[in-house]
């Protein structure tokens, strides 16, 4: 049993057209009208394939289809946003491969035990509204439905009128129900597949993330009669805070990271010294002391950029999910797959947060990497061999069949 | 002869609600609907007051008080547009004193060899649209016309098509005309009047001026799986010249300032590593070549910083304006108007770029500063007591009739 290389392509095409770019990236972001359309495109094909869909009250589509007895499903999924100028292959992938996944169980008119769904998660990426994977961490109880739901975006919308403004308000709950097993296949993110040339990573857990959130207050004065003895710029000590940042995983070692990803300046015109500086910071690692250590780095070095500068600051640790471990049998079962297909391949550890994530807090629970070309992702040059993808989601294929009828 | 103080109050609280915030200040930014109901409101104002009014091709606004002779006229005036979050005194107080003066010439029934005018120059802030003091500019022949209307905002709107949409583009040539001499009153926007205790500034002339806009563009990237190693964050490099333009004016010395007001990252979100940061960089001297040295620095510095992150950049010096030295004859009014009204005061230097400096093209140009609260300006916190700025007003009618009556 194989998956249907050609038709997958072709819905990979059709997809990837809504929100597409210029420069052939997608910008298909949470609870847009594109988010809008892509969500309608794949529910038609879920139907189509004969699956009975179901809206969450967080927007999460699933769409089941039958076992042969009253059991958990085998759950596969992904998420269907992007970020702005992001690519055509993070999180869509995931949700095709996974019905792909059961086209095929239709084609070869296989009958499992346990039924066998898919999964399509709300705002996984967090560009618009924070946290990120929020429709997966309500999903498991790690976020209150209340706080997702007013969650805004930058110009002040409320996710939760903009999930019905869509239509995506659904009246199921959501909270976690009795599932087999969670597969997540997802592109790597990394360079690791790609440098090793190996189509296919059996992914062994996800590091530690820590995100916070700083707020520096100057004194918002004109940038020509203000002398430089009377300043206090909010930017200047945002500026050695960046610089602080990059330094952090060189102090602490191992495969830590750190990041300045957001940075907002206000009033932000050439004329006047910035008055405040919003900014975020991202940590992660594959030892949760190495975070603990990096968030504590982070206070003493805001405590010091903002005392320099003669500035006030707010500094929030607003959300940390710890190193996730995930489940032995599930991990087995996709390396046997993939073994089984005679595909290269290696175990490996995600330095990005998936759905999977919050979904192993609920159910045992694998993801399968597939290599990013340079590593690169979150960028419109994100690409994947069709190759590669063909491996990865065959792997998906066997290891969803193997789970959903057994145990 | 002395103007009106209640009637002066009345119109700045008038004009002040226009555009209001809640903390105090003003958000009336160029070209945007409270830009044209301030505008609507002033040429009303001016057309009870008698005046003349007729509107340019960059909707600078003008309003003429007939003279004894045909003889060119003494010109007052400032800007009416404020920065997004600024203070009701910058600009707006330097119109109503023009406009109170005329009130007061019509009260006393003054009859002046020369007309007597006022102006309201479009977009002096260079907020919404760069470069800044664009309608004096043009006026100057300082900046094309095509170039003018061809600036966009940061929503891509044409300067020209905002002035047709508030009907505020005229049809009267923006070309020099023959002017007996052109005054501005203006808050001093920084802190030495206060410092010293003293109601009036009498301004000598306006520092050089300097702006340049450098584009970083490094490798966007997922925050998470990207190692540090292969990391070329255009934020990182962006934060190392940030911290070394504050040290530009350190290492030149004088009365130099520089400053990096505008900052903004792409794609801008907690987890993806910036591809792209645009900066500005304002670099303001009374010495000239200090400007020649410090555009020097800037250059070496963003090179270096660059390389040391791997990041290419673009780095434009597309505003420049000379240190302006104001007429020796206007000054000297001036200071004899404020004299002949004991109200204490000083020569001084103007730290900001003014629409004066411009006119100083063109015709004899003088300013009269009052006092800024702390030095603040472009701030919701700006404040001048009243009486400086009765003083100031004074001082202005005093000069402008004078100027009115010789030569």
């Amino acid at each position: 049993m194989r998956i249907n290389r050609k038709r997958l392509e072709e819905s990979m095409e059709a997809l990837g057209r809504i929100g597409a770019t210029a420069k052939g990236g997608l910008n298909r972001v949470a609870l847009t009208d594109d988010d809008r359309r892509g969500r309608d495109l794949l529910v038609g094909w879920m139907r189509e394939a004969g699956l009975t869909v179901t809206v969450d009250q967080m927007g999460n589509i699933f769409g089941q289809r039958a076992g042969g007895d009253d059991l958990p499903p085998v759950l596969m999924g992904s998420h269907a946003d992007s970020v702005p100028t992001g690519g055509k292959y993070d999180g869509q992938l995931g949700v095709l491969c996974a019905l792909e996944t059961i086209r095929c169980l239709n084609d070869q008119e296989v009958r499992t035990r346990h039924p066998v769904a898919m999964a399509i998660f709300t705002n996984e990426e967090g560009a618009r509204f924070q946290p990120a994977m929020i429709g997966s961490g309500v999903m498991a109880g790690k976020i209150p439905l209340e706080d997702a739901y007013n969650a805004r975006d930058r110009d002040g919308l409320r996710l939760g009128d903009e999930l019905e403004r869509i239509g995506y308000l659904g009246s199921e709950l959501c909270i976690p129900r009795p599932l087999r097993a969670y597969l997540e296949l997802h592109i790597e993110q990394g360079p690791i597949l790609e440098e090793e040339h190996l189509s296919v990573g059996v992914v062994e857990g996800i590091v530690a993330i820590a995100w916070s959130r700083l707020t520096l207050t100057g004194v918002q004065d004109h940038a020509g009669p203000t002398p430089m003895r009377i300043r206090h710029d909010a930017l200047v000590a945002a500026a050695e805070i960046v610089r602080g940042v990059r330094e952090i995983p060189r102090k602490i070692g191992g495969d830590m990271v750190a990041t300045v990803g957001r940075l907002d300046v206000a009033p932000n015109i050439p004329n006047a010294i910035p008055g405040r500086v919003t900014m975020s910071v991202d940590l992660r690692a594959p030892d949760e002391h190495h975070i603990t250590r990096g968030l504590g780095l982070l206070d003493r070095l805001v405590k010091d950029a903002a005392r320099a500068e003669g500035v006030t600051y707010e500094l929030e640790h607003y959300w940390r999910v710890p190193r996730t471990h995930f489940d032995l049998e599930v991990v087995d079962t996709i390396e046997a797959a993939v073994r089984s297909l005679g595909c290269s391949h290696r175990r490996i550890l995600s330095g990005a947060g998936h759905d999977a994530q919050y979904m192993a807090v609920i159910c045992p629970t694998g993801m399968i990497f597939v290599p990013s070309r340079g590593g690169r992702s979150h960028c419109e040059e994100e690409f994947t061999p069709m190759d590669d993808i063909e491996h990865g989601a065959n792997t998906l294929l066997l290891a969803a069949a193997r789970l959903a009828s057994t145990a």
